[in-house]
């Protein structure tokens, strides 16, 4: 079993500092969707640097703007401290590959996810009832037209209400349900929720639309608890397509059943042919 | 009546843009509660300069991260283009006051909201039924505790669920629906939308915690069509409290029952004393 700081997650996402501040690493090749290095994988990378620059634990929030599709190779970004407050520090950056173009615009506050105390607690919404994990089909790397390279280290396993598309089964209900893990078992921290955020095929691909590519346009993050160790179960809908743009909101809960993240991103629709 | 580009809010966010490419104005007094400039009207004079130097029409999708107060006077903010591409312009700035105290950071996306075509379309959710405008109370600048000076120029209803906290009874669910108007009858365009999504009382209100100022750690508003002209129907929903934070969920609908907007915060609660 990997652990944090051993695995595939962390080796893909190493970044180290030089004596100017600029943070360098790889976007490794494998952690893609048809050649474009995954979207989450992206931001993880921007993210661990920026919460090294922060000097706190965990990103809290962070919002990406993406700018041009990522490949494999070298990669860098110069954190700038926008605010270093008590509880926490507010930090941005370009990450740009290795001919100087930038990919993703980032804007984050990092800070202890904990601090907040927890003497005060309100639930409206529970984790749903899924198969377990167990019995999901795992996302095999290669199960469609595009190769999704990424598969081949994290788990991605849908509950059967959520698989119908693969076979051109269209519930017109844009939902994806099930579970997220690292296949090399590395437990799943803040910075690795960020990645599960985008792992999942895009909940639209139950509407009866023009299918394909639907890139993002932006990605926020919100981390809200550390997850205990355990597959991750998560939803993702989306609720509105309009003038060719969706959100994708994402639900994401511990193995024991706690809310550790939400997210939302803005997506474009594929056009129609 | 009021209209785009004369109008009480338009003189509020007026900005205007040296030779050097840095744009200037004003907090003006009365956009606030009690004393602080609203959030939402702050991120609506940053967007006039973003939007301003995007050269696209519309705000699309938005994020601020909060920094500090912000008190009447002189602001400004000096736009960097991050990409300028074929259907967005993605632009970032820094809105700092006149002693060069910065109150907030923004990454956003400006765009033709429209011009992705609106040949595909799906709706989950449909605009809520709330009382008419006509039937609910409007907000007076002082009912609590503290003076909300925005309500002089925006008209927010609330139906009558959401009402109960100002009278001590609190529902248990965090949700405020009802209705935005700006007072002198301007219509509400892409860049107003940003200020309507944190007009609202915070839902939490309604929940059994300790009540007080909770402040905005982020914001992040889509903007999904341009409104009809007339009041907008809202909804902001919280989901979860937990360890010291919340989200709170915007959803805007014009007139016509049409998405306009989305919005999502990440804000603190207040600590019990």
């Amino acid at each position: 079993m990997a652990t944090i700081g051993a695995s595939e997650f962390d080796t893909a996402t190493a970044m180290d500092v030089d004596a100017s501040g600029v943070w360098h690493g790889q976007l490794h090749d494998g952690w893609d969707i048809g050649g474009n290095a995954n979207g989450g994988y992206t931001l993880a990378c921007a993210m661990r640097a920026l919460v090294g620059a922060s000097g706190r634990p965990h990103p809290i929030t962070m919002t990406a703007h993406y700018l041009a599709p990522g490949r494999p190779g070298p990669i860098s970004i110069a954190p700038e401290v926008v605010k270093s407050g008590k509880r926490f520090c507010t930090v941005t950056g370009a990450l740009v590959n290795g001919e100087g173009r930038e990919l993703i615009r980032v804007l984050a506050s990092c800070g202890d996810v904990l601090d907040g105390g927890q003497d005060v607690e309100h639930h409206d919404v529970m984790a749903p009832t899924v198969d377990a994990f167990e019995v999901c089909a795992e996302r095999a790397p290669n199960n469609g037209e595009v190769t999704v390279g990424l598969m081949n280290h994290v788990d991605v396993r849908l509950d059967h209400r959520s698989v119908g598309f693969q076979t051109g089964v269209r519930s017109g209900r844009a939902e994806m349900l099930g579970w997220f893990a690292f296949r090399d078992g590395r437990p799943v921290d803040p910075l690795a929720l960020v990645l599960a955020c985008d792992t999942f095929p895009p909940a639209v691909f139950h509407l009866d639309l023009p299918a394909g590519w639907v890139p993002t346009l932006e990605l926020t993050v919100h981390v809200r608890d550390v997850p205990t160790p355990g597959p991750l179960l998560c939803r993702f809908r989306t609720r509105h397509v309009s003038n060719g743009l969706f959100e994708e909101d994402g639900e994401v809960w511990d193995s024991t059943g706690r809310l550790v993240a939400l997210s939302r991103q803005m997506a474009l629709m594929a056009r129609a042919t």
